[in-house]
């Protein structure tokens, strides 16, 4: 644990590009950046995605194959592949509504809520849900990212794969899940990298952000 | 500035649903949670999104009207629109690949990069790319999230509100933005916030991790 700010965490990470395969994360810093995404907050409550934690080697190899040979992949000791559901269904949002009234007691305003939200969502098309659910995957990938900086383990967050040959090779579609996103965790190769030693580049802030006072 | 885990501030913080309309943010804290929006990550590092800092009372009572009429949207002391581009442009992407050369000096890799990255991106349907830039907007979102709670400062991560209006009161279509999400900052009002009271809930780790060991 550090006391660095996280302006600092943010510049301190990098889209990894080279890992050392010979170094593994700590059970504690796993279960810290685990505990974070599960933190993170989502849509009304829904947390409408799941966590794929993958050491395998045969899957992890396959995965990197699917993924234009990224090798952070396989040179990362763990991998997580943020997976979204395919759909709203009244099943996924009953459990919600179920882990709710558990924990905060037999309210009516829950029901009411979550019926409401039920007769928004389970009408539209499966894609437009698909959407949304990895819209709330995103919020976490932004938490996991802090997380794993916070932890001083490096991360590259990945879109650059093939989601249906991802779902295959982790047997998603059968669990009603999409993957969206990507994230080996691991350690920087610093001397192999050839990401790490140049400047990070962000835009000014008067160019992406505006003030209607 | 506080020592609190990042695990701490993500269970100190929720989705403030009353603030206390006589507090504002110092200007350090406001601009604490925009650096960070700032230094977030995207995709091939495009920033395809802007943030509206909206203080001017006028705009936040016409805003509060096309977001269900949410209070925090008025008593919160800045609110922040996150806009993504609606669509990937050859202008965009030239800003982008200027800036990197720009801080990182002439390079082959650059150009060839993102001249990969506008073959694949052009020619998809503006609301594909605008679904891709408004997944990065999310990335930040999470981040500002923890880093209103790292300032403590309070925040509600409000999607139930008209994009269409919105990005009207904002005049946004003329900038080629599409308002995605909309996070009201300021300072629960302990006293009569209802949600505060209520215990936290997320799923276990079991029902949304596994592992593929």
């Amino acid at each position: 644990m550090t006391n660095r700010t996280l302006i600092e965490q943010l510049n301190w990470r990098y889209a990894t590009k080279k890992m050392d395969p010979t170094k593994s994360l700590p059970q504690e810093k796993l279960d810290a950046i685990l505990e974070a995404i599960r933190m993170a907050p989502t849509s009304s409550g829904t947390q409408p995605f799941e966590v794929i934690v993958v050491t395998n080697k045969d899957k992890l190899q396959l995965i990197q194959k699917a993924a234009s040979d990224q090798t952070p992949i396989t040179e990362g000791s763990h991998l997580l592949v943020f997976a979204a559901w395919d759909n709203y269904t009244d099943e996924r949002i009953d459990e919600v509504v179920d882990l709710m009234t558990q924990e905060r007691g037999e309210l009516p305003l829950i029901n009411t809520y979550y019926d409401n939200l039920k007769a928004n969502y389970l009408p539209r098309d499966a894609e437009v849900n698909y959407a949304h659910a990895a819209r709330q995957a995103y919020i976490a990938l932004g938490v996991a990212l802090v997380a794993a900086a916070e932890q001083e383990v490096d991360s590259t967050p990945m879109e650059g794969f093939s989601p249906p040959h991802v779902d295959e090779i982790l047997s998603l579609t059968e669990r009603g899940l999409r993957s969206v996103v990507l994230l080996p965790l691991g350690y920087r190769d610093a001397s192999a990298d050839w990401l790490l030693p140049m400047k990070k580049v962000r835009k000014e802030q008067n160019t992406m952000i505006t003030h209607v006072d």
